[in-house]
């Protein structure tokens, strides 16, 4: 049984207590020997700042650049709003992406059948939606240069950031889409604003070709991101796969997220390009949801979508199918059963703490 | 009684059918002698491309300027989707909002008691809903420069598209939305994504200033652009106005729209700073919704959003209060008697057209 790598990043606020519970999966699958695990830790965000006045030390940046995948929590709070800009929380998380190429993201929205009642959707808008949001990870607004606050002579300031993409960066998340669509319902809608931006020009010019010649048999569709908001509160199921920028990712991927009732249940992959020689890729997993600075350390949070992260590392970074399989099926397993912390709660729900919903979940397994 | 004159540029799609009704409407309150209203006709986006190749001629934009306010229907629709970029139905709009200087666009979001059972959102989370959101216009992303498409060396493209935000266009759309929320609940949410975005922290900083120093009796929250769009879906009536840039604007905007369950109801009104003499502003008013190519020349749209459009204008733009009221008051009386496009029928509604809505509400007048 080859050793594998795991760098573990928990970061603020409720990271480290759902990491525990990841962590206690890990050290169960280690001692029943299903693979063989080694794990190390970091601090990213507004505790590595605390501790070294960055948001990623580079010795840690060292780490999860050699690991074989990269569990990330949450970062930012409320502790951390007057950081340099440079060295806010969220600096750290964009590093790891930029800097570890994973220019890939995939985020499903699932509606857990148990849960549609917690949704603020009417549940036959949302009973039974399953779609996956590909967003482009490493480019646009996020990363595009010049990015900056400059002071003019007539005393005003000018912010600028710049919306960048070029041709191949557009074809390789494409690519991603139209490979997972495959897998899926064969169906791929692509997001952007064509009518104001020209990056939005550009990316359904690529995304139609990239279509047209390599996957002719996937039915593709173009939406204008604003009405694909839109769309997504009318009727999500009209959705499978949404291929989207940065940006646009980011805003749609959170509407879909909260329109299963599910945020606290859904996790996400980062995913980098395949290595030529070895054909594996770097890739980071983290729940879609934040750090949650107001409910940090009471036992209350979540731990599903960071235990769902880690069955996306065992199916997508270790191949380890069955695996993943039996831990997605032990969330459900504790699901059905009406065990729920309380973001999730309902009427004759069995309400548990953080721990307990992660022993609950490690005794099904 | 001073002549007022009025605009029309009723565009593509369901655009002319809309605005008919609200010609019936100005036609009837210049016969009653309640205000003496002056209209002229133009063309704006794929229409006017057809005719003459540009989204707008030189000649109806120079109308547009001299009026005392413009009515706009809708631009767009898949017959120009092949049509060259600066000659784009869009374009015209952008180049209204443009060189009208029309900076503070305000979308309301209101969820008419009579339709809340229409949103894909449970009747709980929206009944009594009433947001309101204050766009910038004029500026950010949607015209910064550069915005161009190039080929690399290494004949790749790369598009590019500028966010730029001042101090002062800041400062401005701020001041609306504070002396807004003066009229209201006294409360304004600020989107930005400062932890991405140079311009979302000059926007955060900008807007704190204005608020602490010239309405220290306003509550401001500051809420990330992705977990607003979330907040909106998930537990919208803990906004009342929410301020913020030109492309965040056009997707909250439009999730906002969306979850009323009204869409085809909601008006907006696009206005440019006093002038320094006469104290009257530029303005032109418009559906939120768009020109609907699929369902246009069938007499299923909905004249609401554009009779509303024109009810904003008679409170914003000629002060005459009451005719806004009695405008407003029409709507609701026939909504109430269970009058509906097809758009917002429900079980047992009295479905009608266009022109049938719009003769009852000219009736309830
Ligand atoms: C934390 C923040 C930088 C990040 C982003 O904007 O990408 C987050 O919102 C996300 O979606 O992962
Ligand atoms: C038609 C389009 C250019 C426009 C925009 O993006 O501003 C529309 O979506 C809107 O919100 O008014």
């Amino acid at each position: 049984m080859t050793t594998k790598n795991l760098f573990l990043l928990p970061g603020d606020g409720i990271g480290p207590e759902i990491m525990a519970e990841v962590k206690a999966v890990i050290g169960f699958i280690n001692e029943a020997g299903l693979a063989d695990f080694q794990t190390d830790e970091g601090l990213v965000g507004g505790c590595a700042y605390d501790a070294h006045g960055r948001a990623i030390s580079e010795e840690d940046m060292a780490k999860a650049l050699a690991a074989d995948a990269v569990l990330f929590g949450a970062v930012g709070g409320p502790k951390w709003d007057a950081v340099p800009y440079d060295v806010r929380p969220e600096a750290g998380l964009l590093r790891l992406r930029k800097d570890l190429g994973l220019f890939a993201n995939l985020r499903p929205a699932i509606c857990y059948p148990a849960l549609a009642a917690a949704s603020s959707l009417k549940p036959e808008v949302v009973e039974g939606l399953d779609i996956l949001i590909v967003r482009e990870l490493t480019g646009g607004v996020y990363f595009g240069e010049p990015k900056e606050i400059v002071t003019l002579e007539n005393g005003q300031r000018r912010a600028v950031d710049t919306q960048l993409y070029t041709t191949g960066e557009i074809e390789r998340i494409a690519r991603v889409a139209f490979d997972l669509a495959r897998t899926r319902s064969g169906r791929v809608a692509s997001a952007e604003k064509r009518n104001v931006m020209k990056s939005g020009v550009l990316w359904n010019q690529v995304v139609t070709k990239v279509g047209a010649d390599e996957y002719p048999e996937i039915k593709l569709e173009h939406v204008l991101a604003d009405n694909c908001a839109m769309q997504l509160v009318r009727w999500p199921k009209q959705y499978d796969v949404i291929v989207c920028d940065n940006l646009f990712g980011d805003i749609l991927s959170d509407v879909a997220a909260m329109l299963t009732g599910s945020l606290g249940m859904l996790p996400s992959a980062s995913l980098g390009a395949p290595d030529p020689a070895t054909g594996t890729r770097r890739a980071l997993y983290e729940p879609v949801h934040g750090s949650a600075p107001d409910i940090a350390g009471q036992g209350l949070a979540n731990p599903i979508a960071m235990l769902g992260s880690f069955a996306m590392a065992l199916r997508y970074s270790f191949g380890l199918i069955d695996l993943a399989e039996k831990l997605d099926a032990a969330i459900a397993e504790v699901l059905d059963s009406g065990t729920r912390t309380k973001d999730i709660a309902s009427e004759g729900s069995n309400v548990v703490s953080t721990t307990e919903m992660g022993a609950a979940i490690l005794k099904a397994f």
